[in-house]
């Protein structure tokens, strides 16, 4: 049942050993509608996976399950757990208990401090982030550099647009997606949407140029289904992303923190339209949609 | 700046005195849309509110901060750290530092044991639940009589429609709403749906009948604008609530635990249109459509 990958072991290349554990992403069921009809629907699986780390229990996820090796890195990357890939040797996913073991190198130093701080965020329920988290955000600045042409933000929306998903089979489920520029490196979906961003963040941590050295956020841009909260500009700043899209709104707090940090985030964005909560300075507007010109 | 309300110290009734901290819901900012033009919107406020119980931390809730006294003792109640209403001697929310602090008359028996378990829920985000929570859906079960009439729905949906709201005027909250058969009695907001959640059950624990007798859930209906999640099928049947109603969808783990305790949770629900996932039974088919009609 529990099936491991090649381990890399060359030193400059240390990559832990994941499972590839496999689950369905939905379930048949049959509802009753408004006009008293039993009528087949699809629905997105949702299922806990409590998550060791050195056979200590850390917490239990409740995810839809797509990548749940990535999901756990993430996790324990986006709550500053862990700091490096290399101190992981193995994420063993066994779906049958619903656990996924963690065997670190070395283990995690004042592992009790950093999970003693509970911090229950907006999420859209209530979302754990160990309290840290958000001590380092004063820290946090994003590359000011960085910009985005209006085209490439076309591009992205409606590459998302285009995505099969458990979502239009399903619905009921969060995406988020990873672009270099307009080009789409990564899209995971998930019942909660914090688990799809740790999920791209576990993945982001996977991989590793020609020279070994990590992949980082400045030239990505992050999509997001879901409201841009703080939780969430957090993890996108975290991971160095500079640019947010969603298809929802902003929070105050998110707004707040997207300003500190130099994140330009996006939001309303469908087809041709969104608004641009902060930093528009990163967006060159090279695809300006006709009406304007025309009320110009 | 805390003010405090009277407090009825009669033995049989025996309420805890709480502030009415008031902060304003949205706030204005100013964003660039895809036309190149800054234009003037409202978006929800979402604030840190870190709740101590006897001076002991024990979470941060990241609130819209519409009724922070009942979202604190509803989460106390919902997570089961406190089983009974006099058991609180008050709660003092101070937004200068942001803070709910919650003092009881004894103590809280096990607090250590009961937050050491940590389940990060689905939510729309990783929803934080003390692990026990899912221990007792196993003994709930939900009164098999109650039912609820297709025109009550109609209504219910339609009140809900009418409403106003932080959601219209600056959207990115969810919504929750309680009703006896059509009747709204309570509606509620935040930028965290299971926080509105929380809110409802807070409040309902501050309701009593003539004789002093608490509230209960059977004559009840659930109104969430989110999703039927795992935890948000708990939490509904915990406040003894059998009929939810929702504008989105359900998962695979929510459609389990509502099955199981007999909670009939209907999706989708928008105008008459809806879908009835479990226990449809619960339903008086008293108002089809004309088009089900015709094409009968």
């Amino acid at each position: 049942m529990v099936q491991h990958t090649s381990t890399d072991t060359c030193p400059s290349n240390v990559h832990p050993t994941l499972t590839q554990a496999r689950a369905p992403l939905t379930c048949q069921t049959t509802v009753m509608n408004e006009f008293g009809q039993m009528v087949d629907l699809s629905i997105p699986a949702e299922r806990p996976l409590t998550v060791y780390v050195d056979k200590r229990e850390l917490v239990t996820l409740m995810t839809l399950g797509a990548r749940p090796e990535w999901l756990v890195l993430g996790y324990l990357r986006n709550q500053r757990l862990v700091s490096s890939l290399a101190d992981i040797e193995s994420v063993t996913v066994d779906w049958d208990v619903g656990a996924a073991s963690v065997k670190t190198r070395s283990g995690i130093d004042h592992i009790e401090a950093k999970t003693a701080k509970r911090v229950v965020t907006t999420g859209c329920g209530q979302g754990s982030m160990f309290g840290a988290l958000m001590d380092d955000v004063a820290d946090l600045v994003l590359p000011p550099n960085i910009r985005l042409r209006q085209s490439q933000l076309q591009a992205v929306v409606n590459a998302i647009r285009l995505q099969e998903s458990t979502y239009k089979s399903a619905g009921s489920v969060h995406g988020c997606a990873l672009f270099r520029g307009d080009e789409l490196l990564l899209f995971v979906e998930d019942v909660g949407r914090h688990n799809a961003v740790d999920t791209i963040a576990g993945w982001m941590w996977l991989q590793q140029g020609p020279a070994g050295e990590p992949m980082t956020g400045e030239d990505k841009v992050f999509y997001t289904t879901g409201r841009l909260t703080s939780e969430m500009v957090i993890k996108s700043a975290q991971m160095g992303v500079p640019v947010v899209v969603s298809r929802s709104g902003m929070t105050q707090m998110g707004l707040e923190v997207a300003r500190q940090v130099g994140l330009c985030a996006i939001g309303r964005a469908t087809h041709k339209r969104f608004l641009c909560f902060t930093h528009p300075e990163r967006l060159v507007m090279d695809a300006v949609p006709e009406p304007a010109v025309a009320s110009a």
